[in-house]
């Protein structure tokens, strides 16, 4: 299982601002599934909100309107291989979960699962904007718990050593980028 | 001048996939500004569109809803430091252009001035959601045109070769990463 604390709920979108892919979590009626989604981006500090790109062909798709809730993990480069399976399949023919050995922990306010092994977790309740989430596909949520693995995020801050757990980039075709090294500007 | 190239529109959302920390510059009336935002993504492939929250309490903002139009520049990390100062300062008292030194050239397709020394550069026109805008200073745009500079990008693909030019993905604080490792998984 995942080493995990909370992360402040204010200090959450520092989870999202780099821009990482994330593993999407869904679960409705007994049925789970994961997607990967480079389509996601924090929009408010407080209360914490995120913006996601659902595709409505995906099976994600059904359970996050059927539950109203998502959980947003940020995999790490180990995950790489994993992340682009559960992008290229759908959780219509596969359950991916068992297929790419991925386990999972409860969370905390909703019922989607959360993926072991990741970095860090967002908790998210959907906020009913239906003309967008039909039109262009665009899902707002409110973060409503948040955790990180403490060798890659604490105290509200990424872990800058050398050898910390890296998040991963999406671009296409099986290429990613790794976050690569910190650096500090002047204010 | 920076060197440039156009992109397929149909390959322009790998601009930002990765997502980078850009830079949005705005013009109308003879005015222009630029702001920094960690806030974007894409939101569809064809034609591209991309997501972008722009705060109501900025002067971006004034000159994106008069204008109908904005562009992301995706600076370097030579460009940390004036990236990191367009997202700190308010274009209502400050000329960041001037300030900063920021150079600018012009678009095709929009009246928003582009930067000099980005790697790659998203023309777009807002597309009209009134009740997002409104509630979550959230922007849709269509991408009208798109360039990049064909050391960093070129044919469609991130060069991957150690010493290309990288973008920059900002946390908080002044912290930022810069694009780190490119790797490959297969699919």
């Amino acid at each position: 299982m995942s080493s995990r604390l909370p992360v402040e709920l204010s200090k959450s979108y520092r989870l999202l601002n780099h821009g990482p892919t994330v593993l999407v979590s869904s679960a409705h009626g007994g049925a789970t599934n994961v997607m990967a989604a480079a389509w996601s981006m924090p929009l408010d500090f407080s209360p914490p909100k995120v913006a996601l790109v659902i595709d409505r062909s995906t099976r994600t798709r059904e359970l996050v309107e059927a539950s109203g809730e998502f959980a947003l993990n940020i995999p790490s480069r180990q995950m790489a291989q994993a992340t682009l399976a559960a992008g290229s399949v759908s959780g219509r023919e596969h359950d991916k979960f068992a297929e790419y050995r991925l386990a999972t922990f409860a969370a905390e306010k909703i019922g989607a699962p959360l993926l072991d092994g990741c970095l860090g977790w967002l908790e998210c309740r959907v906020i009913p904007e239906p003309h967008i989430q039909q039109r262009y596909d665009l899902f707002l949520g409110e973060v409503v718990a948040a955790w990180a693995d403490p060798r890659a995020f604490r105290d509200g801050h990424w872990v800058f050593e050398e050898g910390a757990p890296r998040s991963i980039h999406y671009i296409a075709g099986g290429n990613f980028f790794e976050t690569g090294a910190a650096f500090d500007v002047d204010q």
